[in-house]
C-alpha cells in the first residue's frame, strides 16, 4: 500500500486517480489543483472513493510530506510550468512520477534544469521521472528494451498509427480533426497541433542506444480526409484534415539512425504500434491496434511508482529504472 | 570499456566471446574452462581476437580478481552445478552474468541456494543475474514489460513458435527432430529433449504480476511431421517428430493466469513470438519471424552486463534491473 500526493486534478489526473483507488493501491494521503472549483473541496468529491484529504491550492499550504510516499504530478507538458512544483518536492524528499512530456528526456529542451532537478533530487534524496505511454513507452522505452537481443543496432523505426475515433474530443481537437488545410497550417505554426515529446522520444532512444545525433528534425502535416467522415466535433468534408502525421528524425554522420512516425487521424485504417530495428538480429514487432492512450497513460503512471522507489535517488527517465510492470493488488511496494 | 573474465568456453561462450571481441566492448581479461583441449592454451587459440589471457582450469588458478568488472558464465543449465562457480565469484566481489538457465528464476527449484547466493552476493558486494532470450527475455521479461501500459492483467499468453530447419545440429538433436514417436516418448521422458527453463519463465511473470499460482504443470509432445522433410540430421519421415512442443500452464484460483507455448520444429510454417495480455488495456504482440536464439542469447548477456553494473548488490532477476539495451561502441558503462 502507498500513500501518494496528487498535484493537477484535470482530466487525465482524475483518471489517473479513479485507476488508483479501482486497483487499491494506497491512500490518496493529500492533494493540490488550483482551479477555484476544485480547490478547497474533499478529494471525495473530484474522484469518488478517494477519501477525505482536502484539495490545496498549493504544496506550500500541506503539512509535513515525512509520510508521502510518492507525488503523483500530471499538471502540465511544459517542464518549466513544473520546475517550481518538483523543486518543492524534492526539497522535502517526495518521489515524483509525472506526465510532463518534456521531463521524459529533460536534457532536450533544459539540460540546466534538468541538472539542477538531479542535484535537488539527490540532495534530497528522492527520485524523480517523466512518463505516460507516449513519451514514456510505445516510441522510447518499448524500442530500446528490445533493442536488449541486439548485438548491433543500426536503425530504428518506430510508428504509432492510431485512429482517433474512439477518442476524447479534447484530442480530436489536438490533432486538428476537421480543420481545413489553410486552418490546420495556422494551427500547426502556433504549435497547438503538435504532439509533444516527439523530440524527447527520439533522443531519449539515441542516447540510450549510444547514437550520437548530429541533426535531428520534426516534420507535420495534415493527413487529408480522402472521404466525408464524422467524428466528435461533427462532420469532416473531403480534402480537410482527419488529423496530424509528426515525423520526427535523428542522423548521425549524415545517415537517418531513429525515425519516429506519429499519426492520429479519424477513420485511420489498421491502426497499430510498431517498432523495426535494422541490427543483428533484426526485429519486427507490431502491437495489434496499438496501445489505447487515455487507459495506458494512466496505468504507466501508477506501475512507475514502485519500479522509481526501487531506484537511487536522483532524476531518471524510463530507461533507468526497472520495467514499470503491472502487479495484482497493492502495487507500491 | 568493461574488464571480463569468462568462464565456460563450449559453442555459447565461443559465440559471446567472439561477440564481445567483434563490439569491441573491452577485454578478456581471464578465461576458465575445464576441457583438457582448451585449459593452458591462450583465448585467442579458442576466440581470434580476444588477447592472450591463459585459459584457467579453475577459478582458484586465477589471481587477484579486484581489476575484473563483471564474470560471464556459459557452463551449465543446472543452477548446482554452477553453484561452486558462483560462490567464488560472488565471495570475491565480482559480478556474475549467467546463461544458467534455473539462475534465471532461481527460486522456483532452489530455494534454498537462492537465499545463499543472494545472501552471499550482499556480503560480497556483488550482483548476480541468470538471462538469455529465453529465458530471459522473449517468454519473462517481455511480457512482464508490456504489462506496464496496463492497469490490470487477468491472463498471460506468450507462444515462441520456430523453424529450426536453419538452427544447429546439436539444437535439432535437442528437440528430437527425426525420432520416431517410440524413440521420441523415451527420450521424452529421460528429460534430454526438454527446453529448460519454462516453469522458470512461468513464475518470473506470475511473481512480478503478483499472481498467487496454486498450480501450474507442463506438458511435452513431440510435433509430428505431416510430409517428409530433410534436416542437418538427416530425412524425417512423415509421422515421425519434426520438433517439441512443450506448454506451461499457472493457474491461479483455478483460471490459467499464465500459459506459455514454445514449439520447435523442423520445416515449422510463419514462426513467430507473440504476447497476449488479457488486461485493461488489452495487448497484442507479435514479433514477425521471432527472435533468432543463437545471435540474441548472445547479445542479451552482454547486454546485461551494464544494466546488471547499475543495480544494488544481491541477487537480481532480469525485472529488477534496469532495461539490458543494445549500445553503439563500448557498452559496458
Amino acid at each position: 500500500m502507498v500513500r501518494i500526493l496528487h498535484i493537477g486534478l484535470g482530466p487525465l489526473g482524475r483518471r489517473v486517480l479513479a485507476d488508483f483507488v479501482a486497483r487499491r493501491m494506497g491512500t490518496v494521503a493529500a492533494a493540490v489543483d488550483l482551479a477555484p472549483d476544485i480547490a478547497g473541496r474533499s478529494v471525495e468529491a473530484v474522484v469518488p472513493g478517494a477519501g477525505g484529504a482536502v484539495v490545496a491550492r498549493d504544496i506550500e499550504e500541506l503539512g509535513d510530506l515525512a509520510a508521502i510516499d510518492c507525488a503523483l504530478v500530471t499538471t502540465s507538458s511544459g517542464l518549466e510550468a513544473c520546475a517550481d512544483t518538483f523543486r518543492a518536492l524534492l526539497a522535502r524528499g517526495v518521489d515524483v512520477v509525472s506526465s510532463c512530456e518534456e521531463l521524459s528526456y529533460p536534457w532536450l529542451r533544459h539540460r540546466v534544469l534538468a541538472q539542477e532537478l538531479h542535484e535537488r533530487a539527490v540532495r534530497g534524496g528522492a527520485r524523480i521521472v517523466g512518463t505516460g505511454v507516449n513519451p514514456g513507452f510505445v516510441m522510447d522505452t518499448l524500442p530500446v528494451f528490445l533493442s536488449g537481443v541486439c548485438n548491433e543496432v543500426r536503425r530504428i523505426d518506430v510508428w504509432r498509427i492510431q485512429d482517433a475515433s474512439t477518442r476524447r474530443i479534447p484530442f480530436q481537437r489536438k490533432i486538428g480533426a476537421g480543420l481545413d488545410p489553410t486552418a490546420f497550417a495556422a494551427a500547426a505554426a502556433e504549435g497547438t497541433l503538435r504532439h509533444v515529446g516527439l523530440g524527447e522520444s527520439l533522443h531519449l532512444v539515441a542516447n540510450a542506444l549510444g547514437f550520437q545525433l548530429d541533426a535531428w528534425d520534426e516534420q507535420l502535416e495534415p493527413v487529408l480526409a480522402d472521404r466525408e467522415l464524422e467524428c466528435g466535433l461533427g462532420r469532416i468534408a473531403r480534402g480537410h484534415a482527419a488529423g496530424v502525421r509528426q515525423v520526427a528524425e535523428g542522423r548521425a554522420d549524415g545517415a537517418c539512425v531513429v525515425r519516429l512516425v506519429f499519426q492520429a487521424a479519424i477513420g485511420q485504417p489498421e491502426p497499430h504500434d510498431r517498432v523495426r530495428i535494422d541490427g543483428d538480429p533484426p526485429l519486427d514487432v507490431v502491437l495489434k491496434n496499438g496501445v489505447h492512450g487515455d487507459i495506458a497513460t494512466s496505468a504507466v503512471l501508477l506501475n512507475t511508482i514502485a519500479a522509481l522507489r526501487a531506484a537511487a535517488p536522483g532524476l531518471h527517465t524510463t530507461v533507468t529504472l526497472r520495467p514499470a510492470h503491472s502487479r495484482a493488488g497493492s502495487s507500491g511496494s
